[in-house]
């Protein structure tokens, strides 16, 4: 959350040591104008009250970092790729390859990130890049880096990325050949972390364990041919970074479209709107105020230089809508009693549920962030401790709507103690897309927050215990 | 290299659609041209010519990453807080600490970079960084990672670092308590690196082997006390990312000063300039093109911003040369003949020595990179291979200029070549600072280039072997 209010707008302009806030504001406002009513449509049609503190400035938060998100549309690699050519010999007297004639350059594990066209989601990107020099010049090795992301800042399928990578590369250097692969990981839906959760599985989860993940490579010239030589080499140098490009390619399922929202028979009947299990939930409700966040959707599409019309954005509002109605306010209250607990008995046996999986959306920004709820408590000797799957729904419950992380926490703990009378510690880990895909991109961080109620508040043994519980699994 | 030419200064002010490459050229002219002129000064003394094509714009370009990487010096932290402090109800009912009013907040595993105030050299930091919320209101996640970034983009060293970090969030947010733990990794010297590395290790090296490595940490409010509850959790925290806080700070060496430049009689002196075993190779050189350099870095750290008198900048342009001139331009050429080899025997019996050390400087942008060379060839049987130590001084000898890994690739090849007969292979790869460190900011990434002479150019087969062999070895 926080990623790109106005402070961090202004601040990357003064970074430059340039006051141009004012001619900023001018320009920027027509599609950040457009993107931000759409939000407040879509607010609304989430059953927000889009002037509550949170969300007050969410609309302009979300246009700006989906502007920035898709800032690629006004970059294009020419631009990029001039001034950063330099000469570079090849061998002077022997015979082989080597240097800026023929000596294979390749760059490695760039992390970028993604915006997936079929349903707005951002997804993650390991980029490894190759080509083969010619006529004795060489391109700046960042160059590799930034062109690929002129293209990663749009929305992509995985396979039109790499396409894209690789041809703006080849026109850009002309170089002898161009390779690309392209790891990718795409966020699973709630409906579908809850089913795969294993119901016993108290194990650590990796942090992208549970996501789609596809491998797509790309490649021109001499590189072209993926059963030649120059490939082989290609591949052997990601084999050194622990990539497995045969391996992985014959782990991907061909007949199977990667984005969790749109299942095979969209792919094959390309514009009609998709038949998901997922819809019934949203198409039980009445259809005009679904109807008009979906045409909000269109106009943000359009807002960022997108044709809303191109076959494979048909179906991407519908799709956009149908995830984000999954976090749709509800006024209902959880209320829970169970058999045999109470704040009467006495409470002395320490017991803990670990890594509940997680998937909740942040109300400053509208991107999913996800990860593992630990929930430890005291029960009563000889009483059935509160079940597992009690507790995911719990979690489910409170991570189906606008949250910050803080705030889950605080629910999560507050309803588990009305069951079990008031001894309860809740940790919460989570990876915040919009800290690693936007903004700041801090791939790989990771926030915890801790609520303690009851004893846990003020017994730091208790706490401990906990603690060290957690530890100790996910040393495991 | 290549990370910041003009074409991505410009880039990054039209992401936000805004023209304003004039005004920003005038505004930026004044530090900026101080810069250049002081790295036309440093290639000079480096006895390079600034005019030949790869180095042509490094004065622009150093003194546009710089400038970048030292931006925090005209940014504060009330700006980017302010507006990202959302209400957050505590507890209702209940005992404890939890949401607004007493629930940690801590965000792990954040990758930042800064620059050592003792030699200019950037270093490579993972922040960790907590609060209690208090008064029912929480900051924008990503806030915290933006206030540890702009004191990271000042000349630091790294309990300072922590210190502003901890006093600017509490100043800021005014949260009952703040903590921050930030591990440190200090590039080497190329000396160390070449005499610390194993002679006959084949093994695979971490990335961040060898790097001089720091725990620091600071803390205040009711984390103020480390011996105290809250301290405790947040240990806990980050605990379950595998960072063991008081492991590390064991490990840490007290009277150590951690930049390898700035050896302990200086730390205890103060301002004297150091004696150091690495000052002979300088100061056997005439004195005026060094102090010619000095003065020169001195009005960098002026241009930055920073008082060059400061303290702890004493003797950093004294550092900065001494470190810079270990690439200085040298006109020998390297000619070896080794008994019993050349090309009329028959070489028919493949060898290899992987993972040695290499250290060189990006011509570029005048910053570090670092990684190994794996050399592959065909020798006659019955013949004593070529020693380790050997091809070590060649990679030394050819890291020790201003290079790009392309040329270099290809200049160890000939060399080796040149002794071997004809058929040899290498494969360097390597981090760049420049890539990691400013500009695109891409950790992780790491490059690799390939030179193949001789049979090895033409016989795929022996290709694969030398590459498998890596492959084998970097597994294992």
């Amino acid at each position: 959350m926080g990623a790109l209010d106005e402070g961090h707008f202004n601040g990357e302009l003064k970074d430059n040591g340039v006051k141009i806030n004012k001619c900023f504001k001018e320009e920027e406002s027509e599609s950040i104008r457009n993107i931000k009513e759409a939000v407040k449509v879509l607010l609304q049609g989430l059953g927000e009250d889009s002037n509550r503190e949170g969300l007050k400035k969410t609309p302009l938060r979300v246009a700006k970092a989906l502007t920035e998100g898709t800032r690629g549309y006004k970059q294009n690699v020419k631009d990029i790729v001039q001034g950063a050519l330099f000469p570079e010999a090849g061998l002077d007297k022997a015979v082989g390859l080597a240097g800026g004639a023929g000596g294979l350059v390749v760059v490695r594990d760039l992390n970028l990130f993604s915006i997936c066209e079929s349903c707005l989601l951002p997804f993650q990107v390991k980029c490894h890049v190759g080509y083969v020099p010619s006529e004795e010049r060489v391109v700046g090795l960042s160059k590799l880096s930034r062109v690929a992301d002129v293209f990663a800042k749009r929305l992509q399928s995985p396979q039109r990325l790499a396409d894209e990578v690789c041809s703006g590369l080849q026109n850009g250097i002309r170089p002898d050949g161009v390779a690309v692969v392209l790891q990718c990981w795409h966020i699973h839906s709630p409906e579908a972390e809850l089913n795969s959760a294993s119901p016993n599985s108290n194990s650590s989860k990796h942090d992208m364990e549970g996501w789609e993940k596809i491998l797509v490579s790309s490649s021109s010239g001499i590189l072209g041919n993926q059963n030649g030589d120059f490939w082989a080499d290609f591949v052997s140098l990601l084999k050194f970074r622990g990539v497995d490009v045969e391996k992985a390619r014959n782990q991907t399922l061909i007949n199977h479209h990667w984005c969790p929202y749109r299942p095979l028979d969209v792919v094959c009947n390309g514009h009609s709107a998709p038949k998901n299990p997922l819809t019934h939930r949203v198409s039980c409700k009445t259809e005009s105020p679904l109807l008009a966040m979906q045409n909000a959707v269109s106009m943000m599409i359009q807002s960022l230089g997108e044709d809303p019309s191109r076959k494979e954005l048909a179906g991407t509002p519908h799709r956009f809508v149908q995830w984000l109605m999954n976090y749709k306010k509800c006024d209902l209250e959880m209320n829970m009693k169970m058999n045999g607990f109470g704040s009467v008995h006495v409470q002395d046996e320490f017991r803990s549920e670990l890594n509940i999986q997680l998937q909740s959306l942040c109300e400053h920004h509208l991107l999913p962030f996800h990860g593992v709820v630990h929930v430890g408590y005291f029960h009563s000797k000889g009483v059935e401790p509160i079940k597992r799957s009690v507790l995911q729904s719990i979690v489910h419950f409170f991570g189906c709507k606008l949250q910050v992380q803080e705030r889950l926490s605080r629910q999560i703990a507050e309803t588990v103690s009305s069951i079990l009378g008031g001894d309860v510690m809740v940790v919460v880990e989570a990876n915040h897309i919009c800290m690693i895909s936007r903004g700041i991109e801090k791939v790989g961080s990771s926030t915890a927050t801790i609520a303690a109620l009851g004893r846990f508040s003020n017994d730091p043994k208790a706490k401990a215990v906990f603690l060290n519980s957690i530890s100790n699994a996910t040393a495991a």
